[in-house]
């Protein structure tokens, strides 16, 4: 596994100079900084992990952004506070929708709750028992739909008009992007209290927020370190839109145990972002999402759910060159049920 | 598990005055903070990790400290670390020797590996594969015995006479007690970080270290408040001493998971410090601390094994009372492997 494969994605030209400016509506270095002030105290500021085994596997150094000890288990929770505490005083009353049956769905729940703002999020009638348990726990009302019978924007439309709520969309949103940007910065101060400035950054990309938001950080706080997205085979749908410069979406017959980055194609805005930003995309298989997992527990101690597991499988898989090299991973979830984690842990 | 029981151990009536004189031998309070100083950088500042969801199950509020995520997956590095590295330049070259084989050794071998001294740890040649391989791979040479037909003592003494090196026991030492109490102090600093003053702390126990040196830095830190002990059924030596005032063994033909907590009896040092400052000791089964380890896997994300959760289960169990009261427990560390763990995961 220590093996580097002789394809990677090529490193932007310009991955060593000033990046291109930003698209129009994104958010700049300086709203991800505002976001930081906004969610601290809120969110946990959580560690950067590291294993001498995982080091050794990579040939070089391996640090890893813990996300399953954010609170909800994911680095939803910072986008979803960073939009709800800006939410003015007036439409505040009238509470939050969003539309979601995984990690953002408890994130916003749970930002909501602590804001003291009511949440009504819409999930599909057969999402996991477990998920709709603790969506409901964060004190979220759940509307469910049925996803077979009934038209998803048709049932958002109605709840948004019946509550006149403010709608946290997943990714596509600068206050949402700025929120899980934060990431980048802690990246940023954490390798800068160990001593190392890292040679490159690998981040899971579903819709893309996340990286979007990192990204944006890093070409502020790291300027020249490149970074690079993680996806899931089947479910690459940023990799190849990098490469052909346009959004491209994924075939729907796909499929992937890693629920948490099931997009459909790249957001608008976050392929805006991401276009200009990324030096690359990486893909990994299921098999190599579950080995990442199951050395994530051995080597680590830390849950990671499948999703959140692809950009430490891209490391460990070389899909970028990591001997003699720091690389930074995201681990961006937990949120995985004990069935599935046992799947991971028999993965060879 | 919610409901407290109505039988827990008495509160001393000293918990909330001045304690008792430490016994002679013992690490004081300036003793671990000297501790600390010298594991700085080395160690792992492991965070406090909280659920909303396991805070809902005690009635309180409920804090985990998560030596899983320490080097070498538990808190047996800080020990081993502040001893090593105070081991005179002049005996530096003849290296240290450890009797362990479980976490202790990989914390010595670990602790010498960054220290450049060689290791030599003295295992049971049936020992787990894993961690015959884990210390190896720390850089520590091994010494295997069987366990039917040597005996160890001789096999310790030959090889302490072979290479004239330091001896770092596993817990009856005033450097190892003082390294592990170093997280007292890091509780004592993220509790106030926090803005909380915890009600009581619960610490496993084996041979009685972490808890003495955790407990010499709460007298000093959060004087008052009381430090229980948590063991596992059939291996509640220091439960029953406690009560008896006396050291007393434990059967030897009793078995539990809890392999990391498989003492004989407590400590000479350890229960002669644990006797004066500890206000009580509980008592969990091994399905309790599965239980536990199966709600760190889905509130924390954190991977715990048998013995590292007892803490944590006697809090879920009510072994003290929690309603209303802010908690603190130590995790101790989350060297498991995954058939183990899938058993947990299977535990209700």
């Amino acid at each position: 596994m220590t093996t580097q494969t002789e394809t990677f994605p090529p490193v932007r030209n310009d991955a060593r100079t000033a990046p291109p400016p930003l698209p129009a509506g994104a958010p700049t270095p300086d709203d991800v900084k505002a976001a930081r002030k906004r969610i601290e105290g809120a969110a946990v500021l959580t560690p950067l992990l590291s294993s001498p085994f995982l080091d050794e596997m990579v040939g070089g150094r391996l640090l890893v952004k813990a996300e399953p000890l954010q609170r909800t288990g994911s680095f939803k929770f910072r986008g979803a506070y960073n939009k709800i505490s800006q939410i003015p005083e007036r439409d505040r009353a009238r509470g939050v929708v969003a539309f979601s049956s995984g990690n953002h769905a408890q994130g916003v729940a749970h930002a909501a709750q602590i804001s003291g703002i009511k949440a009504t999020i819409v999930m599909p009638a057969d999402a996991p028992a477990m998920k709709l348990a603790n969506t409901r726990a964060y004190g979220a009302e759940v509307v469910t739909y049925d996803r077979y019978s009934e038209d998803r924007e048709q049932v958002a439309a109605g709840v948004l008009e019946r509550t006149g709520g403010t709608l946290v969309k997943p990714f596509d949103d600068p206050d949402i992007i700025a929120g899980q940007g934060t990431i980048g910065y802690e990246i940023a101060e954490q390798c800068a209290a160990l001593g190392v400035v890292p040679d490159q950054i690998i981040v899971c990309c579903g819709g893309g927020g996340l990286i979007a938001g990192c990204s944006t950080a890093v070409s502020d706080a790291l300027p020249g370190v490149p970074v690079y997205s993680a996806e899931p085979a089947g479910f690459d749908d940023t990799a190849r839109s990098l490469v052909a410069g346009a959004r491209l979406d994924n075939d729907p017959a796909n499929r992937s145990v890693c629920d948490a980055l099931l997009a459909e194609r790249p957001g608008l805005l976050t392929f805006a972002v991401n276009s200009r930003l990324l030096s690359g995309g990486t893909v990994v298989t299921d098999r190599e999402a579950f080995i990442a997992m199951r050395h994530a527990f051995e080597r680590l101690k830390l849950v990671i759910e499948p999703g959140g597991a692809v950009a430490l499988a891209s490391a460990l898989f070389a899909r970028v060159p990591t001997a003699g090299r720091t690389t930074v991973v995201v681990a961006s979830g937990g949120n995985v049920d004990g069935e599935m984690f046992g799947r991971a842990l028999a993965a060879v």
